[in-house]
């Protein structure tokens, strides 16, 4: 219910701190703004109406989607301007004409001979660089910015000298977080995770652990004892398998609990252990909440038919994504 | 549309053999009966009321359920005798208590202890045997589900001996699919993934490939010659990321193509490769079906909010699981 505390929520629940959202999505859109370039922000991490809005800056204009669920959603929910980012394969051209979004196609010039047959206009050169997912720190996300956005110009030089002008667009979040100047050349930029971020972009470098505006909550249901093991109820049904094997904590980051880990997952369980030394299990009596912050944003919400959305830990209210394709 | 092929499906697309299914679930339906053991078959790993009724023979009654909004629907579809087999937080016990599903507590007695609190009446002893899931053949199947037994019934004597007599309950579907003669005097057995099956229960020697009933439809969406790489248009949110590191072909086997793995994949995008030579792109022209086998149904089931029903290639409907909690 509104205005109820986050503890109120039966568990495991996807909260959404709605003052943090809005903050990632001002500074990119200030961000853009003074690099000189268009923003147009992905939905593929949310798939909300509401998330789409504060985006958009309240436009509602001017985005792009990695399904055709998503651009069917927006479409019918008044949105223009909507970019369907995918290489598209032949069952889905039929819809997306009917729908009318843009086919964007893609960075290599031999997929674009390929594509290019009669009745097929190219209306831009879309690159991703999620190569930035491998960098650490802004350095090595620059450089990767720089090079993807080199390449990209050079290649928008070569259509033009076959006569042919059409927009640019690169843009992963942590390019995008962290831009270099040359990006201004481009037409476009589009980045998606950052309205949430998450664990993974902290430890790229795109942002802190203090802007991650997303947790999965859930309650303490079991002590182990003879395994030295808590047992909460969040298995990888609620926060996903993303991240096997790249945090010292597992699966997640346990907020506020440094020493705990999310060792490993069934559907609907989650064992936790302390790193290190023998769990005080008075500190974590049964019932008890324990916050997750994930580890990919992304992957996390997919797995939520609601996201309860908070300001200062009381709720405001619950975002229905879309799903499927 | 009914009676369309299975290639009429937009990708990725996860599709279910209803003759398949039936057929599972009319073998454990028989092996119960044979046994002299109750079956209530776990909605776990569909969540949709299509199945449950071919698993419960159309009775519609005596189901288990890993989560809340499972049991509420199904009780608001009519379904009676739902037990709610999970260690049960604070947060949920007033919605279960109006809902009147059972409360089944744990198999050890020292957690018996501490719930069995005044106005509480233990119903029931309900095990998992999970550890089915580590072995490979009937054997060592057979040797957990003796021993998972054995202790089971040991612990109902103790409870007969402080005069408390209430019902028992194990299974897997490992356990389920090979029983022990002993599992009669249990009072029933609670698998739930075997209605689908999956690689993961092929390789633990549940089920064969043959009886594994559900695939995702993907198709190829791109040529990456320079990575000896097909380009697929299902990633994680369509097969999930189980079975990570499990099979020789990655994170699903790819039906008539025993070359080919499944090496990685982004949210929307899966990366296939040979397991040895070149790929001959002939063969897997741009928009080709690949037919993708899960590692764990359940994973996958969950990623999908439809699923695609076809017999014997022909698509006579849809069903819509339940999700959340």
């Amino acid at each position: 219910m509104e205005g109820d505390p986050l503890s109120a929520l039966c568990t495991p629940a996807f909260v959404v701190d709605v003052d943090k959202a809005k903050r990632n999505a001002q500074r990119m859109i200030e961000r853009c703004q003074k690099l000189g370039v268009q923003l147009r922000p992905h939905m593929k991490t949310h798939k909300t109406l509401e998330c789409a809005d504060i985006m958009t800056g309240g436009s509602q204009r001017c985005i792009v989607v990695s399904t055709l669920a998503e651009a069917c959603f927006y479409a019918d929910h008044g949105y223009d301007d909507i970019l369907y980012a995918y290489s598209i394969p032949f069952d889905k051209v039929l819809s997306a004409h009917t729908l009318n979004v843009s086919l964007f196609y893609i960075l290599l010039l031999k997929m674009y001979e390929s594509y290019l047959t009669e009745g097929v206009e190219l209306t831009g050169v879309y690159a991703h660089c999620g190569n930035t997912y491998y960098c650490t720190g802004v350095e090595q996300i620059q450089a990767v910015a720089q090079e993807t956005t080199k390449l990209t110009l050079q290649f928008m030089e070569k259509l033009r000298a076959v006569g042919i002008t059409c927009k640019s667009s690169i843009g992963s979040t942590p390019s995008c977080s962290h831009p270099v100047k040359d990006m201004a050349q481009l037409s476009e930029v589009h980045p998606g995770n950052y309205v949430f971020y998450d664990v993974q972009q902290s430890m790229i470098g795109s942002c802190c652990m203090e802007d991650v505006a997303v947790r999965v909550l859930t309650r303490v249901i079991g002590h182990c004892p003879h395994r030295n093991q808590l047992l909460i109820d969040c298995g990888w049904a609620g926060i996903s398998l993303d991240g096997a094997g790249k945090l010292p904590t597992g699966y997640a980051v346990i907020e506020g609990h440094p020493n705990l880990k999310l060792l490993s997952m069934t559907q609907e369980h989650g064992r936790v252990e302390p790193i290190s030394g023998q769990l005080d299990y008075s500190k974590y009596p049964l019932g008890s909440l324990l916050i997750l912050i994930p580890y990919h944003s992304c992957a996390t919400a997919v797995m939520h038919p609601v996201y309860h959305v908070h300001s200062k830990g009381r709720l405001v209210g619950k975002w229905t994504p879309t799903r499927g394709w």
